[in-house]
């Protein structure tokens, strides 16, 4: 279980050296995905095919997943950083998040999914949660708000994986049909949009 | 990487040794997360906590997380066994895996949720998205009905880790916020369980 949470920041290197490094391990990871599944892809396979010593991978990273985390991180920062509120609302945040999984459907659809890398869906999961928390609206039962919180938020990520897998999907019509699901508080911020 | 999503099947082994192998390390697993996540316990840890021998755990398991799914056994067992069918309806199945999850909330605690084992996770959805098809409706457009399937299963694992996450949470209430925001084919369906 050598996965890890957390993400590495190793993709954003300064130094040109780590970043030639880096950029041989996600390459290489890329090339392996295409037949093997990430889960199946450990340090020593990846090092071999990257050309990257152990002891310099160890330098960047902690396991593959992090090597993972990296290709997939401008979806985690969308998910973080695309602006969640109610002048923007739910539903202009989750179009730009679904844009963004068709556009690199390609890539992601490697590491998340059924026979991605569980730990990175895991990170784009949690993510989803936290935003999510931002805009279901406060309860008296803390319970049920939470209920609400990671429904939805679960619920977008089954969404991640139906655009990812569905190359001729209606992006804008799945959204509709998901908004269109939603108590009404949420709905009516999304129409607010 | 060294997770698997596959689901070993020597928890139930017939050899009384294999039997005392496996439960010793389910044992120490369960006395491992009280302290730690389970995706910094590797194979060494576990075997040297267990008093079993790498060798000896390599005949039973590929990996930690392995180990982990036979301890939550019985909630995959549930997820595929209980019926699911209009007779039954979606809610009864959702009912009862949820009873289920509220009752072994401390064991599953350390293996679902933001500090569980990813692989863990991942296999329990899978097989969500799995018994979920069943149930949703064909649709002239297969890509609407595949985001029905996946947005209902991931929140329907949304829904477990709710009910993991908040002890004094009232279930029948969440299940029934969680029906009454399903498309109308699927409640009728519920209603007549």
């Amino acid at each position: 279980m050598s996965t890890t949470g957390g993400t590495s920041t190793a993709g954003r290197a300064s130094d040109p050296r780590a970043r030639r490094t880096v950029a041989a391990l996600q390459q290489a990871l890329l090339t392996l995905c295409a037949t093997t599944s990430p889960s199946e892809i450990d340090v020593s396979k990846l090092c071999r095919a990257a050309g990257v010593h152990r002891t310099t991978f160890y330098k960047h990273f902690t396991a593959v997943s992090e090597v993972a985390e990296t290709i997939v991180a401008d979806l985690l920062e969308r998910i973080d950083s695309t602006p969640l509120d109610p002048e923007h609302g739910y539903r202009a945040w989750l179009d730009e998040l679904l844009a963004q999984v068709a556009r690199r459907r390609g890539t992601y659809s490697h590491f998340l999914g059924s026979d991605g890398d569980p730990a990175v869906v895991r990170n784009v999961c949690d993510r989803l949660v936290r935003r999510t928390a931002e805009v279901v609206p406060p309860s008296e039962d803390p319970g049920s708000a939470d209920v609400l919180v990671h429904t939805l938020a679960f619920a977008s990520y089954g969404l991640i994986e139906a655009v990812i897998a569905n190359e001729d999907l209606d992006v804008a019509a799945s959204v509709d049909a998901f908004v269109g699901g939603l108590p009404t508080t949420l709905r009516q911020q999304s129409a607010a949009a």
